[in-house]
């Protein structure tokens, strides 16, 4: 089966992408593969397999490989007297802003290309923090209890320290930080605030338990990955997330009892069905008091958190052969006609 | 100043996107206008403007007309020997599916081409019912109770009747029912199911009050239309909403106290802000025991409102000149080129 890695983008998650699909490279080798790069002024680049390297992008030398442009269909490789269309689902691998904000899923979608990735709508509820908080409200989910900030006013935080600020629209970790004390407040705030106008506050809850599970929906239900514990630092930041976009080893099963097993399966499928088909997805959780908590939703997990699943080959395949369908609007100038007649033309 | 009046889209709503520009060709006279048409398939012309009449898409003779390929900052025109890009601020006015689902503003996002309409989060949180009564919970404006039913799953309806029956995704009446007992359920239903695999089951409020306000946020304000009470029939079926959409002469203000005005304008206010920035949108409310309800939010509304409007030319070119400027992410190679150094290269 053909597969097209398509990943970069003009995000702040640019390498973690690019890292993100040489990790793919590897662990998907069973496709037949092409690479789609598309570069910070958003032109399409087709690159040669065996330069998939991270120095290929950092050197620049993906621009001396064909550009494409993106049409009906798939993507367009045009030379001088011909012109070929690249056809293959997609596989949407661009982390962050135009992978996660719905930008590509839009520009897929009007151009008929099929793809592993969330669709528009689940994008915007996953990709801006203050959006799923709506969901989790809107379908009965736990989450943490949170303000938000927004660049152009002036508003006293009411959650007691310590506390966590996060850019509202950035994920692996960017622009975070853990404020213990009035002191340490405005630093972090301008940090923040580098990356988004907006920020969500939140208590840091000490103590915590930590969860990840990953699913995706085909021939109707939905597929668990195993659920990890994810290592504890404080948080995971920057340059350990971009390591960690690169795992490629299966990882250990959590040990947690069959009922919080369950309510974790629950919760996943509560947020991804009528929402997420057609992406395989990472929730990350958290425990506090026995009670499940929603503390985010990665649309497009790094490397497709290909470590969580016991054969990622044959679940790839099948989610790629389960993808939801658009149904086009059939136009037919009925009122146009009828209106045409009735004024005898 | 120059406008390019974008239109069609491959929508239930197609038709009424061809009568809304056509309506505007007239109302913007005072811009140096351009036409472009999205057909069915996708595909961009541009439109001769002196064949802006129903007839030339019903008839297809737009496909004799230049066609046109999205591009970086512009619509580009190719010939055999050149190409020509058409740039100018675009007003999107395909109503329902490309225009209000996110699609369109996706696009012209993507391919840096300024535009007057609703961004990426705004169409998902006004395009489909279910996200508006999230929308309005998370940031507490009142809105009617409904009920979820969707195509795949047998519900019993909770709410008692007189209900009203919606497709969860379209405008324009298009799909809606009242249905005033049980004998009148199914019909509903399978008319509401032909367009939409998801509904919104509401109470059908009699006696209420309706009034429309529309609205765009410019130099930092938000600025109101007046307010309007709409001619009442039971509800606008879809062949009165289609003339709806070509009204152009400006209607009387509704007679409604100081108060329930200011109430009015801090709801659009409340909606609006940090969301609908770019956008000139309607909102329809309902006032019910002299509280304010949203109904629903129009991002493009038919022929853009411009009834409401005391000089709408005004109005378009103040917005136009403030249109929100996407912050593009900038690339800088910073860990990969850290990590080869590590590495010795």
């Amino acid at each position: 089966m053909k597969l097209t890695i398509l990943f970069g983008g003009a995000s702040f998650e640019h390498e973690i992408s690019i890292v993100s699909a040489i990790t793919l490279k590897e662990k998907l080798s069973g496709f037949d593969l092409s690479f789609i790069f598309c570069d910070q002024d958003h032109s399409f680049y087709l690159i040669d397999p065996l330069k998939m390297k991270a120095v290929t992008f950092s050197k620049g030398e993906h621009k001396k490989m064909p550009e494409l442009s993106i049409s009906k269909g798939g993507f367009l490789q045009k030379s001088m007297f011909s012109s070929t269309l690249h056809k293959a689902t997609v596989v949407n691998l661009i982390h962050g802003a135009d992978g996660e904000d719905g930008t590509m899923a839009a520009l897929l979608d009007f151009f008929s290309i099929a793809y592993i990735g969330p669709r528009v709508d689940a994008s915007v509820f996953s990709y801006d923090k203050r959006y799923t908080k709506y969901l989790c409200e809107a379908i009965g989910v736990r989450c943490v209890n949170y303000e938000v900030l927004s660049a152009n006013e002036h508003k006293n935080i009411k959650t007691p320290y310590p506390i966590i600020i996060k850019p509202a629209r950035l994920g692996s970790s960017i622009g975070v930080s853990i404020v213990k004390d009035e002191s340490e407040l405005d630093y972090a705030l301008d940090t923040a605030f580098e990356f988004d106008s907006a920020l969500i506050v939140e208590p840091f809850l000490e103590g915590v338990k930590e969860y990840n599970l990953a699913g995706y929906m085909a021939n109707g239900e939905v597929h668990f990955s195993i659920v990890e514990e994810p290592q504890k630092n404080e948080f995971l930041d920057f340059e350990k997330k971009y390591m960690d976009f690169s795992r490629s080893s299966q990882v250990l099963e959590a040990d947690i009892s069959d009922d919080l097993k369950q309510r974790l399966q629950n919760t996943f499928e509560k947020i991804y069905k009528n929402l997420f088909e057609g992406a395989l997805i990472r929730c990350d959780f958290f425990v506090v008091n026995d009670e499940v908590y929603l503390n985010e939703i990665n649309p497009i997990p790094g490397s497709m958190a290909n470590y969580l699943f016991a054969d990622f080959t044959s679940s790839v395949e099948e989610l790629a052969h389960s993808l939801p369908r658009p149904k086009r609007a059939q136009v037919s100038y009925e009122y146009i006609h009828s209106i045409s007649q009735a004024k005898g033309k």
